[in-house]
């Protein structure tokens, strides 16, 4: 595990700074004081002692947490955040300083986290302040529900709790309560919640090496957020069952430390500890929810998922469960500037999400049209033969395709046309709709794609299903040659679009531009359908040849050498060369002018 | 780094649908399609394709990156995310039933990265759809800028460019713009967008054992988010240096990959890969900004900082520089509901972050009052021979109090004693404002802070900080006994909220509370002040004898066995009781009633 110690940081004592001078960088509505590197400092920059006209909220503590505190810095929340060094509580001056800032006449309330060091430093600032003339009230934290109660002091820790408690607090100052108003609420928060983590590995601090207590199959429950060792080393286990245990310890009724009895609506958080993955977080919600719901007989009232109090570079994430009031809610739910207080999450949450039903196609065709029809019609019969011969000429090529994909690409283009072809033949038979030219692609499409892997697969497909729109029928008339022709561009750019191909790249391509631009060019001359087509296949068949010259720029061929290129056109193009030549001929064949 | 393949999740082959779960209860705003397991797609609880009247903007691809895609799901952004399974394209299906799911009459345009599987499958869904009657619009990203220009189609990578694109498009179509108009907004921003990321550790795919790839000491330049191999690999170096060499790689004239010469505005985005701090991401951030503009000559106008695009809990983060003109700037700052578009950064940022300078104290005390007095009053004579005396107790009783410490906790108490009654002592002498009781006891504590380090030192100043503000004279009238009680009570309140300690728990307050008790009681009851004090001092005294039978409940001493503790007292009452006695006597001896 020594590459966890891996950070990508400047000098190990500058991390806070540094962090703190990025943060104002991102967020135009932050300051910080001009008192680098002993006082740390993170104000809303809109903010003057002298004018503010509120409460001010301010929380701090050791750094090391982030985005806490100074990420909740921001109308609606803090008013000011007071940082430390990493895992230290920061001095009396700075939290003086803090509150000098930002305290006006309506006072400030300090938000304390549970710490000897936190309560004393923000507890001297506080009397200090209140000594230079600031009215200032204090509410201590401690929402750690991971071990049994102790006699005495030595409480319950201040965790990620905290920021529920942190929203509350400036919900209410910004709604212009008194100071003695946002202290009881914020005290009443944080009577009411109840906070346990797990770790799936300890935090390195900046410049030192990573410890190696937690062995790779083990987790640790009840973890501090300093890497302080968790209250049980556990097998890892699945998130579910870790789950259903956080759960029953942090409502636990023999310890009692929330206040939550079934009938109630709860707060739950799901905060990442600084490496979890968003996915792992959200994972850990859809199993809690239910299982508040359903094993625990609450109402989930509000879901907060993130990484909202960390400890460094930490995996594992904490559960806080919060009892929830229409004040409380009130509060949450208040709007708010602080960068990373989770938006969306606003607003009555339904019972159960019930997945919205998949959505009908709007395909049109009925069942009776997706039947061979009883009758052929001539052009039917045409698009039938031309259909088959191009089908048994690709049959026929296997071998010839396999042979050249062998020395350009992995061998197998033959036997992946075979596949398709046969398919295509066995399908066409049974229920394409061959009086209906467009449907009849469109199905000859969705063939090859049950039965053909790969890119090549997928080519054919999007080319059927792109043609297809083209060639409906006017009013029962038949499908023009230039709808035909038509077809074929449309076939051609979403090819080159989706697949990023062009003219000269060594693929299908290079046998398919040449036959529309000739199919195009004969038509617009004034050619018969019919010589028009021979001449395009004609076009078709020399482009696929030319390929043998051309440096390949798409797919596995282009890993291959120009010298081995020389000894193969490409297969893709050749096939197409093949097929669409058949057509033309089948079409020569059997065309009778109407 | 075998650890590292630790995942708090259940079934590796659940975890995008349980994602999704989790997602959809975190965020009362999205909703998931009734197509699990292999339909995974997300969409906006309140649009239906029936009734929508804008243009839906669609993006997907492998999972893996989350919170994209279905994170950026929401009014202004996305209408609805296709999700893969992880590292794995979604299936045309899913991409169909999402369009089917969300597109109304004014079209939709789907957002796709620039890899061969998403661009053919989301390249058919959108010819499906078409052949289906939908209006489809499609905008390919690639802004991966680590590679060189290489011929043909084997192009640039999407990477956490593709976020903003999704902005620009979503706050385009919510603007209710034409699917031309917003498709050719989404086209301009994927063109002037650049990408490159640095890894420290390569991600762990669920299920899988992780690679060890990266040693401890190396970085990969230029990665894929999909764990495949970066263009280079480094030496770990200061992020200072990584960051010089990926803003040159993005904007190098050589490649000429994205637009942006100097004097042009950009948009800045550092985003997490996973499993990477805040803290490190502002860093990044902070020297970011500085570098763009000195050395690059650009203004940045937007800096979006957190973990957009990510690859599982891959460590590292990639820095994704725009070209911002005047309507990209407003699709960003556009409100939105997506609940991970960062907030908080719309708006102009200041050229450069002045910061606020250092607020002044409001202590009142002029320099003058802050001198020896030439002449001492009757009361600041007093004042000053109880202090001596109480100063001269505890230096007196040094050896007794490091020598019951020893038994009960580290052995200083006497010496940290020492240092701050020394140093009282001195400055004393030097300048205390003896006339003046309250401004006395606020620099008794400023020299305690000064010297004495510890719990024990900071509680001292907390309680000179807390009484003197009740020693005010009123108006040239000596300070009564009264205020002498209050000021006590108060220090005592401050002591026991901060330090969290009570009556009873083994600590100095076992000496304090009885003397306060009794000085009060003694005045109310109307004995004269010396006398109430006197008597108040044995109450020290006994109560800081008492507890050699106390349980510590407080501090080093809650370690210690209760036989131990049953030896000595503790000494930090003691050593209360030794200077409250002192002053007592010390003042009975030199009082003369007025």
């Amino acid at each position: 595990m020594a590459s966890q110690g891996k950070k990508l940081i400047n000098d190990p004592k500058d991390v806070v700074t540094e962090y703190i001078e990025g943060l104002v960088e991102t967020y135009p509505g932050l300051q910080h004081l001009d008192g680098f590197p002993e006082v740390k400092v993170v104000l809303r920059a809109d903010v003057s002692s002298e004018t503010y006209d509120k409460v001010a909220v301010i929380c701090g503590g050791g750094s090391g947490h982030e985005p806490a505190q100074a990420g909740y810095v921001g109308e609606g929340m803090l008013t000011a955040a007071i940082c430390g060094d990493v895992f230290v509580s920061p001095p009396v001056d700075s939290i003086l300083a803090g509150i000098r800032a930002v305290t006006g006449p309506m006072g400030c309330l300090l938000i304390v986290t549970n710490y000897t060091g936190d309560r004393l430093n923000f507890g001297l600032a506080a009397e200090q302040a209140k000594a230079e003339g600031y009215k200032v009230e204090t509410v201590i934290v401690g929402d750690d529900c991971a071990l049994p109660p102790r006699r005495g002091i030595i409480g319950r820790r201040g965790l990620a709790g905290t920021i529920l408690v942190n929203k509350v607090a400036g919900a209410a100052a910004a709604a212009g309560l008194s100071l003695a108003e946002v202290a009881a609420e914020a005290k009443h928060a944080s009577e009411v919640i109840g906070t346990m983590g797990v770790a799936l590995s300890v935090c390195t601090l900046p410049g030192l090496v990573t410890s190696d207590r937690l062995g790779p199959e083990k987790i640790e429950l009840g973890l501090g957020i300093h890497g302080e060792p968790g209250a049980a080393v556990a097998d890892l286990q699945p998130v579910d069952v870790i789950i259903s245990h956080m759960l029953q310890q942090i409502l636990s009724t023999e310890t009692g430390y929330v206040p939550i009895t079934r009938g109630n609506g709860v707060i739950l958080m799901v905060n990442g500890l600084g490496a979890t993955p968003v996915m792992e977080l959200m994972i850990a919600v859809g199993k809690a929810v239910p299982k508040l719901q359903l094993e625990h007989g609450l109402a989930v009232d509000r879901v907060y998922t993130g990484s909202f109090m960390t400890s460094l570079d930490m995996g594992g994430f904490s559960i806080t469960i919060m009892k929830s009031d229409e004040s409380i809610l009130r509060r949450l739910d208040a709007p708010t500037k602080a960068p990373y207080w989770p938006v969306a999450v606003d607003g009555s949450r339904p019972p159960a999400k019930i997945p919205i039903a998949m959505p009908l196609s709007r395909s049109t065709k009925s069942d009776e049209s997706l039947c061979w029809p009883l009758k052929l019609t001539q052009q039917g019969n045409l698009l039938e033969m031309a259909v088959e011969a191009a089908l048994n000429a690709i049959i026929g090529l296997t071998d010839s395709l396999n042979e050249w994909d062998a020395k350009v690409g992995d061998g197998d283009c033959g036997s992946i046309m075979y596949k398709g072809a046969t398919a295509v033949l066995d399908d066409m038979k049974k229920h394409y709709p061959l009086n209906d030219a467009a449907e009849t692609i469109s199905e000859i499409g969705s063939s090859i794609r049950r039965v053909m892997g790969g890119t090549s697969g997928i080519l054919y497909v999007i080319m059927c299903k792109a043609a297809s729109p083209h060639l409906k029928a006017n009013r029962q008339a038949d499908v023009t040659a230039k709808q035909w022709a038509e077809a074929l561009e449309a076939a051609i750019t979403a090819v080159s679009k989706y697949g990023g191909a062009s003219a000269g790249y060594r693929t299908l391509l290079d046998a398919l531009i040449p036959a529309s631009q000739v199919l195009k060019e004969r038509l617009d001359a004034g050619d018969d359908p019919v010589t028009a087509f021979v001449l395009s296949s004609e076009a078709a068949v020399a482009g696929a040849e030319s390929t043998v010259h051309m440096q390949a720029q798409a797919g596995r061929s282009s890993y291959v050498s120009e010298d081995v290129l020389a000894t193969a056109p490409d297969p893709g193009a050749m096939a197409v060369a093949s097929w669409y030549r058949a057509a033309a001929l089948a079409v020569k064949d059997n065309y009778k002018v109407a």
